[in-house]
């Protein structure tokens, strides 16, 4: 009977809405069918509040990174000195496209668990003047730090150079001004705060580094942002777009202002809240200590010499049907990861602390249970004004 | 009470399958959870068999383009010399994208509704010995033509180059032996003949391939073979993999396993038989001429003075609720094609054949309703043995 029953919280794919389901299983149309199109200005359209930006949307059939190698793609050329600020391995990931396009990357490395420091991207940018990009994870998504986007665009917005950044894991759950920060190329992917299956990106350009693109001469095809902006002036895509996950999308982002983009901050806020209160409250040590810093989407926890996160993640997954994830590389074994992002509601930490309670327990970590559950219902009653 | 109501026979996207869809729905799952692995590998050693190979199947988030990207940018480097041929605008596609990753390309071009002669490829490779790749549209989509893809294999054996085949709109509908053969690289895409939404690509590369694609050293980072062979080795995908996209191949491939490939062919040959044979019942012209050139999977057929195509497409659509294509490019206006591949019974051909007699009717060119329906008919009473 349970065989598909569980609670996904890693952090992404993330759960998707019933809403979102239905809209998916819309009789499929022809790509270039006014039906089709219309669905598709509606989702393109409804993007652009996301992104806070006034700037085109465009929709790509491709996974997250297929996205980050696009922005990669369109603006860097052979030789180009570009920053990548590294806070875990997406960050990584950011400093390997960009040498496969044959970039002189110039990495800013900061610990694990800490985040960029504009102070750092600034020295960076005074050393190398002919920087001609900077690239920046906002959630990193290994550690669970959310990197301060708006100072760094502050930094950025100084020099030259396009600022590039990777909101996979944050838009719709962390703020992102594209326009008013001035970041000019942001990039997401469905199956994260937008709570859809993986295989569709976004990516929003802004005036500044459109000049760049439209200079840009590099061995491109499938990624050139050229091809889908002319596309998307006439509602469609250069090739054939994801025709049912962009019907998921556009219920997606009708989801999301219904709830309204500043409530869902909020929410992802208080889900983040509530899960670092639980972790204290039971004892153990989150890996981006200090709260202001945190990601609202992801929390990492870390194991000990009492606490084997593997066993327990084979525990909650087994006994108590919920899906965290491990640590990557160099955090493989040493912390385990809650997503929460999306389709999530605060219910939904509450099952998922009341499940890792037990779980603890089971694994023979001291808990006292209810502990944590305790903390996180205090942060939302807090949150909701009943403390009293 | 109709809104979603149609029949949809444009050559991609196709219709979906209630079973594939169904398994669409399926819960969503971590792509790196072990029981989406199951699945995917599942999906993975079935693929093996649509493409007749021994060799490994690749999955990718992307469309059919991307997959002709992803063959390109394994084994073009800078100043390759490569011979295309092009039969119409998909292999016009494999130029613009071989000149876009810097190839010398040596185009072989064929008459509209034409299909690629292998002498005349041979006639190239023997002026250019040093083309290191040769690449062909399997079916021509934009015309309708199915090129004689063994026989080119043959011709390009005999030569150092790799044979790259497009078979985004033949594979499972029109046999293609990989490995007997010797085709090299060979691509594919969901929304076609196997019935899935767009979004998904397979792409199968032989040993001799293999040798270029691990010297080779241009740009690509989402598209790079080698990260996709070794993360299939675990039974996953380099990058996030489209998770509900994968659930449906699954399906869809045990659907085509079902049947069986070959009674796969059969029906695709006999859905074009009905369509051919309609067609001439009803006065009207093909645009591909010898039966044994045409695809099977797509038929084109001409407008002329009396028929103005893009008015018949029109009330083919609103009153009959069948969506056939244009022609595109050059073609426009000057054909209409009907898609018959994937999940499509010979049925589906009857109700086409039938709405299409009354459209043109309605549209005013002299056709005698059932005529066309009846040539249909006796090709499937025939393939069925009861003609008499």
């Amino acid at each position: 009977m349970f065989n598909e029953y569980q609670h996904l919280r890693i952090p992404g794919p993330t759960p998707i809405a019933p809403e979102v389901q239905r809209a998916m299983n819309r009789t499929i149309l022809g790509h270039r069918s006014g039906e089709f199109s219309k669905v598709f200005k509606e989702a393109a359209t409804r993007s652009k509040r996301i992104f806070q930006t006034e700037q085109d949307v465009m929709i790509v059939a491709a996974s997250g990174t297929g996205a980050l190698e696009m922005a990669v793609a369109n603006v860097v050329n052979p030789g180009d000195k570009v920053l990548v600020a590294v806070t875990g391995v997406f960050g990584e990931r950011f400093v390997k496209i960009a040498k496969a396009y044959q970039a002189e990357v110039v990495v800013a490395n900061f610990e694990v668990g800490e985040v960029a420091d504009p102070l750092v991207i600034k020295e960076k940018l005074d050393q190398h003047p002919n920087i001609s990009a900077v690239f920046v994870t906002h959630c990193e998504t290994s550690t669970g730090v959310a990197n301060p986007i708006k100072e760094i665009a502050a930094v950025v917005k100084e020099s030259e150079a396009v600022f590039v950044v990777d909101s996979v894991s944050a838009l719709v759950g962390m703020d992102l001004k594209m326009d008013q920060w001035g970041v000019d190329i942001a990039v997401t992917a469905s199956h994260k705060a937008l709570g859809l299956p993986p295989g569709l990106a976004l990516i929003a350009v802004s005036e500044k580094a459109w000049k760049k693109v439209n200079d840009h001469h590099g061995p491109k095809f499938y990624w050139d942002l050229r091809a889908y902006k002319k596309n998307l002036d006439n509602n469609t895509t250069p090739f054939t777009g994801p025709v049912s996950l962009v019907f998921g999308l556009e219920e997606s982002l009708r989801l999301i202002e219904e709830e309204g983009l500043e409530n869902s901050f909020k929410r992802h806020y208080l889900l983040r809240d509530m899960v670092r209160s639980a972790v204290k409250g039971l004892g153990l040590e989150l890996l981006v200590e200090d709260d202001q810093k945190a990601s609202c989407t992801v929390t990492s926890i870390k194991g000990n010499d009492q606490l084997d996160v593997e066993k327990l993640r084979k525990v909650l997954k087994e006994d108590y049907k919920i899906v965290a994830a491990g640590g990557q590389q160099d955090l493989k074994g040493k912390i385990f990861r809650i997503g929460h992002m999306g389709y999530t509601h605060p219910m939904d930490m509450l099952t998922t602390i009341a499940g890792l309670e037990l779980a603890l327990k089971q694994v023979g970590y001291p808990v006292e249970l209810g502990r944590g559950v305790k903390g996180a219902e205090e942060v939302w009653a807090n949150a909701k004004g009943i403390s009293q």
